[in-house]
């Protein structure tokens, strides 16, 4: 029997615990995979007390300890957040370890920092489980479509969120009642902030971005936007044209006149087709559409979050890992290579969905329609409906700078024509 | 500048000059992410005289002096079909040459004995475009999902009979009409035999299962029924009950009782409910749809055909093996050691869709009932239509080994109150 590869496990929460049983329920089958055993060497935990399920001599307070322990040989982070992650991470590379991650924050605020360490130490940094669970994803983006170049890349990878908003539009109810039913059912954490305001979605989209197109992009650099702004009105004017209202993660390289192309990564709520693949994908799952040159249009599906998928991404990651070590090798990190300078939101071009109530006289569709002009943003759609002595005009836009848009809405909420601007959104996958 | 690394490519059709086009124009992209230059070696055709557009120095139709050449260091293959393709990957394989191919018939024939000579001479056999064209595919099945336990493996994996029974489905029209349409689109070829009659899928069914159950399954392990025999009436039976007929790959992992699981993989015509996410794959799309035990659901979509799509995924597999090379390893092949058994068709448990005219009157329901009871199939659903003196049964039964399932069919056939047996099909993905 050859020795046993031994992991270091740093937390054993819902994700811990579930990599926890699965390697002991999957023993046989892990070493038929890897050409060893592996085995779990010790378990970095805040309060050793709260895990009576667990062998106790294999509790440790002491993670940084554990993960420079000379008995060790890989390390699986589950613990999230930055610190004491990131320099717990820098410690096993250091020591030779490989890391299994989880921990999207991380890795889309260090990314480059780790895979360097990483690289310099000749160790592996997987980290499948940070993006959309258990669904394949960011192997296929670095390995499978290595040979394509990527143009889009657009997820719904917050279930938290994409909850709510199903629930919005099943119930016609508004975006307050959504999240406490959310909150009620373990959908949504107690501070809903990380995903409601799209610090989940942007840390992700920052990681699929990166890889998508060789160019490091930092949490920091991703436009994010929340739901917490998306109205009972949104979802019902979306519906009127044909769309539902998700958050979306967009990655797009964008072309930049003679110049060489830029990337623009943004978070955003936004109406989609009904008919566009991820209009369905309902509650808790995730999925991620994926537009290449050759291969054309991809999609992934799959549950987004969890201790079981999440555990099974994590134990994916392991598996390669661990066969890494065993043919004395490591896998190659992804590239950065293109570096694309990030484009600035006011500069990415999107599309708008506004409702206005007007007064119903003669020439306020000119009026409104001028002030479009004055922007420099090009109608595609308008459709009025009278009510009395007021209107309801409904514009969708052409593709224009963002900042030309939202220029365009404030002179709208300036002119004496305009009673309110009802509903603003932006619009995607629309022909 | 290092030395380039240089492909021989076998083949020059639709998606081999795909390949040669994509080699050429991201050349930079290319070297950057394998760490050296690729260039091709040279290209093997039949008739050099049929292909003007390429460089003819680069011609060949020596196919196995280019794969044995010196200067060759990987090898893509996709002539397709068993020789002499077989002989010339093992030609290759002997001259320490990685390959990359997108030949399913090969894969699915002789899987086994192509990835021991490649391990033997250390070099990879890659082949994601074999199975589903451009969705990253194989490679989640054999590292995504490597530490999880995959319970069933459901997918349409052949566009030109998934054109024809999309057309079924809109049109109400029949079979030979369908085939008729997507000969003239170029949809099916002049022989269609390949993809009516199920060869294709089963092949890819084979290729699926022997990753997902670390078991070798050839072509010959799969049962196989085409679509020739699915007519107007089953597709309208099949919307009556809120599904649609779809040519399915199934791989399952089926539990045997006390002893060790055993593996069923077939390929036939299904009914399946129009939520199943399968069902909304129209047109030349395939999609593949995965069970695992801790990942759950999961979903992959996309282009299944195609030079551009195939191309793409040929590409992926060759940076995958170019990027060994460069690194002096050889990616881990796929694992056989669950060696499970292969359940014969007959004792698979399955659940059929039956339509039956009756006729009306007194002691034919129970007639009917009582033969499927004597096969020891159990009734989930049945609905009477009444007719003048004849009556309409539509019967969807629980899961029974299959075998019971059509001794029943034939039995009802010799029933005197049976006056005809309108539409048998299985039915997938009922609750």
């Amino acid at each position: 029997m050859t020795a046993p590869l031994r992991v270091a496990l740093l937390g054993c929460g819902t994700v811990g615990s579930a990599v926890l049983r699965l390697v002991r329920e999957q023993a046989g089958d892990l070493t038929a995979r890897i050409g060893r055993p592996v085995e779990i060497a010790g378990i970095a935990v805040r309060r050793p007390d709260h895990h009576p399920d667990v062998p106790q001599e294999l509790l440790t307070t002491d993670a940084l300890g554990l993960v420079t322990r000379d008995d060790v040989d890989l390390v699986v982070e589950v613990i999230g957040g930055i610190e004491p992650a990131r320099t717990l991470l820098y410690a096993a590379f250091e020591h030779g370890k490989s890391v299994v991650s989880a921990n999207k924050a991380l890795l889309a605020e260090d990314g480059p920092g780790l895979h360097a360490a990483a690289a310099k130490a000749g160790v592996d940094l997987y980290y499948e489980a940070a993006v959309a669970g258990a669904i394949p994803l960011l192997r296929p983006l670095r390995e499978s479509l290595a040979g394509d170049q990527l143009r889009r890349v657009v997820g719904i990878v917050n279930g938290t969120t994409n909850f709510i908003l199903s629930r919005m539009v099943e119930t016609g109810g508004g975006f307050a009642e959504a999240l406490a039913e959310a909150t009620e059912l373990g959908y949504a954490e107690a501070d809903p902030t990380a995903d409601v305001d799209g610090f989940d979605a942007a840390a992700k989209a920052a990681i699929l971005a990166s890889l998508a197109f060789h160019t490091p992009v930092s949490s920091a650099d991703v436009y994010r936007e929340g739901i917490s702004a998306v109205t009972a009105t949104d979802v019902a004017r979306a519906a009127e044209i044909g769309c539902t209202v998700k958050l979306l993660a967009i990655c797009e390289r964008v072309p930049n006149g003679g110049g060489e192309d830029t990337v623009a990564v943004r978070v955003h709520p936004a109406m989609i087709p009904t008919t566009h693949p991820l209009a369905s994908v309902g509650g808790a799952f995730n999925a991620v559409f994926v537009e290449a040159e050759a291969a054309g249009q991809l999609m992934f599906y799959g549950q987004g979050a969890g201790g079981e998928p999440t555990a099974s991404a994590v134990l994916g990651d392991l598996v390669a890992v661990a066969r890494n070590r065993v043919a004395g090798a490591s896998g190659q990190g992804p590239s950065g290579y293109a570096d694309l300078a990030v484009r600035p939101m006011a500069e990415t071009p999107t599309r708008y969905h506004v409702s206005l109530d007007v007064a119903d006289k003669p020439g306020v569709l000119a009026a409104v329609a001028q002030e479009f002009a004055r922007h420099e943003v090009s109608i595609s759609t308008v459709r009025q409906t009278g009510r009395g002595d007021a209107a309801t005009l409904v514009i969708v836009t052409h593709s224009a700078p963002d900042a030309a848009l939202s220029a365009t809405i404030s002179a709208l909420r300036d002119m004496p024509a305009v009673r309110g601007v009802t509903s603003v959104l932006r619009v995607e996958g629309l022909s």
